[in-house]
């Protein structure tokens, strides 16, 4: 038995997106919960069971899975999907890089520049800059259509998906403005709108845009 | 063929500790290299194949694979090590959680402790603060002597690296406290410190101080 405490538009939905890719949003329960959100919308809810109260959080059998780029891989190997790259894969590295750049370079960038800390020697020896960034993205990209070859992965769900919430982030950049669109084309967008809205009415929150 | 990436006495060592505690430190090449250091010690090196200068990096058959805990992952993973667990562990889950949140939440901890900015609300949305960090640990080891399990795995080589490092990180906690000096007797720190100490010589660099 395999639970996703998902909560919409946050986090947790591009595990949702990820899901109906692979094939297995009926095979995996998913159960939608309040969070705490910024600007005091929404509450914790004791449904939650991440000790912290963040989602996405993975149950199996009773065990939870945290961190929403161990549940993406974790997934993607039970199910053996092709939106993973498996162990026997010679590309399994490149894709475990993505995952854990995302987390490791790509989020604290995005943190610390809303902090205005990134113009700093120990910032740059810990995730160096955006451009850097940028670049590791485009040197990727001139190579194959998405991140570790022609085809979706999870890496490109997961490194996208801020890019979707935060669009001042998208630098000036062909390559990276198309492997974008070219992620959005891939996933379902109309059956996610659809889900994440009848999930905010099941919360009571409301539903205050229509989904892109 | 498989070559390590390793600079002595940097975020690499812990890999270098890895792959002997794997039996596997003659299978896998280490390419001792330069990399710029806090207080202007050491440069960058011509031999470094990460496009930020930064090491670890491992190479698989002209591939790289970046990320520290991407490259124990993969590792454990390809030798079907002990020090990992595999795909239908049931511990699975636990194992890929710990070596995500090491750079989700406890990387950014420690660098944010640094520039002292974790008393923010937008810091704690994004990895709460120490005391959560702390708790995370305790509950983890109040259920077994390591992070996963009752055996080391390459999660608690990960998160414990920092502690060694930056004593000062390491919280008034017996639990904390006796599972980093269990880490410390489970690695081979006798012959890290001989291969350390050899790799600073081969690059001219001072021996400064005799590891623990």
């Amino acid at each position: 038995m395999i639970t996703l405490y998902h909560s919409p538009r946050s986090r947790s939905t591009s595990v949702l997106s990820l899901l109906r890719l692979m094939g297995k949003e009926t095979e995996v329960k998913v159960q939608t919960i309040q969070v705490k959100r910024r600007g005091g919308l929404g509450d914790s809810d004791p449904r939650n069971p991440h000790p912290e109260g963040k989602v996405p959080v993975l149950e199996v059998d009773g065990r939870m899975i945290r961190e929403r780029a161990a549940i993406m891989l974790w997934l993607t190997d039970h199910f053996d999907s092709a939106l993973g790259r498996g162990i026997s894969s010679p590309v399994r590295g490149d894709y475990l890089s993505w995952l854990f750049y995302y987390g490791n370079v790509m989020e604290p960038l995005m943190y610390l520049s809303f902090l205005e800390v990134t113009d700093n020697p120990m910032v740059n020896e810990w995730c160096r800059d955006n451009a850097a960034m940028y670049a590791a993205l485009e040197v990727a990209l001139s190579g194959h259509d998405f991140l570790v070859d022609d085809q979706i992965s999870a890496a490109d769900i997961l490194v996208a998906s801020p890019f979707t919430w935060i669009p001042d982030m998208v630098p000036d950049s062909e390559p990276i403005r198309n492997w974008l669109s070219r992620c959005e084309a891939a996933q379902d967008m109309a059956w996610l709108a659809e889900v994440e809205n009848a999930g905010l009415r099941e919360l009571g929150l409301a539903d205050e845009q229509e989904s892109a």
